[in-house]
């Protein structure tokens, strides 16, 4: 079967990191072998100045919310073009931390951006390349940052209000809602928990695709 | 009189620096006393990163059409939102090396990116704000080019085939005879019939807005 796309969404702090372990032990017990990680924005040298741009901001200047947008989707058009695409038609399988979906979250949920405008921005600038896959990891933003907080210091966007996650939340549940190749994993629950849904989520996904566990036979 | 954003546009090479001074004299002569110069790409902290990474490129990626032209629109959006607009509410004249008709021109005509989809992302990010007078310098790509030269070492995008400035200029010339906010000048004369062309388009427009000369009285 032709490689996948899957990308893996959610709050700081929703177990972004775990999933994707998660992720990649599934797809290996399904016999895939080259598996490539992504991340948004960044992940190719351009890509990754302007995350640093837009994660760090300017001491002196206030970055607008339409640079903001901009800025991530110029980042996502380099990483989509150079370095997603050439890894499927390799046939690498690709697993993002983030993709679109962030930004229609993000900047139209929490940011308030008119949802129009970023569809037409996405269908613009990524015609109609879209993951096969989301796992979205929804879980109360009040939870997320605890545990971000506890990993170290906050970037500029993790520094927003609660009421800006409350938004961005509530945006990437309609979202999900209305289309079928996002799936809903309850982060909130222990990570055992979180992880059996994930595993067992991707498995009947995997196999809806054709793509069956590898038997392993012992003698 | 309410300030006005006037932009001087043009190929490299068209004697953009000279205009400036001529625009700056005018309107001195004409009472004009704040005036305040922008660049573009450029003109705050965060777009004139986003200049550097435009104007140099990454020695080992490929900068995209698409990305390079939302860098853009996040550097002119810091720019318009940040400097301009602020100093023409404090009632400063705003002169402008290069705006959004650069990016018609060169990324439209020059990289072939849809005109319809350039209009799209100017009114998407702009609004409708646009510079009450465009000065529009003309010339042969050649001959700008070998003034360019003359300069010193060519940025990413000065190096482009003469084909490329090609049709850079004939898009150019497309917008400013279908804008009337736009007049056209013949670049490629002389450096005093330029001026002197400059200056008489610019005190028929002045005059049109009613600003006279400042007559001086000597006794």
């Amino acid at each position: 079967m032709n490689s996948k796309f899957i990308v893996i969404e959610g709050l700081e702090g929703a177990g972004k990191t775990t999933a994707r372990n998660i992720v990649v032990e599934t797809l290996r017990s399904h016999g895939v072998k080259e598996v490539l990680f992504t991340r948004e924005p960044g992940g190719t040298p351009l890509a990754e100045k302007l995350r640093e741009l837009i994660k760090q901001g300017m001491a002196d200047e206030k970055v607008t919310d339409k640079a903001e947008v901009l800025m991530l989707y110029a980042a996502r058009v380099q990483l989509v073009d150079n370095v997603i695409k050439p890894a499927l038609a390799d046939g690498k399988w690709v697993i993002g931390d983030r993709h679109d979906l962030s930004s229609q979250a993000y900047q139209g949920g929490g940011r308030g951006i008119d949802q129009q405008l970023l569809r037409s921005l996405r269908d613009t600038v990524l015609g109609n390349f879209r993951p096969d896959l989301t796992l979205y990891l929804d879980l109360p933003p009040a939870i997320g940052l605890q545990r971000a907080r506890q990993r170290g210091e906050l970037d500029r966007i993790e520094q927003e209000s609660l009421a800006f996650f409350d938004r961005t939340r509530t945006r990437y549940q309609a979202l999900a809602a209305e289309d079928d190749s996002i799936l809903t994993i309850d982060a909130s629950q222990s990570i055992d928990a979180v992880s059996a849904d994930i595993q067992a989520a991707l498995q009947q996904w995997l196999q809806q695709q054709g793509l069956q566990p590898v038997v392993q036979v012992q003698y």
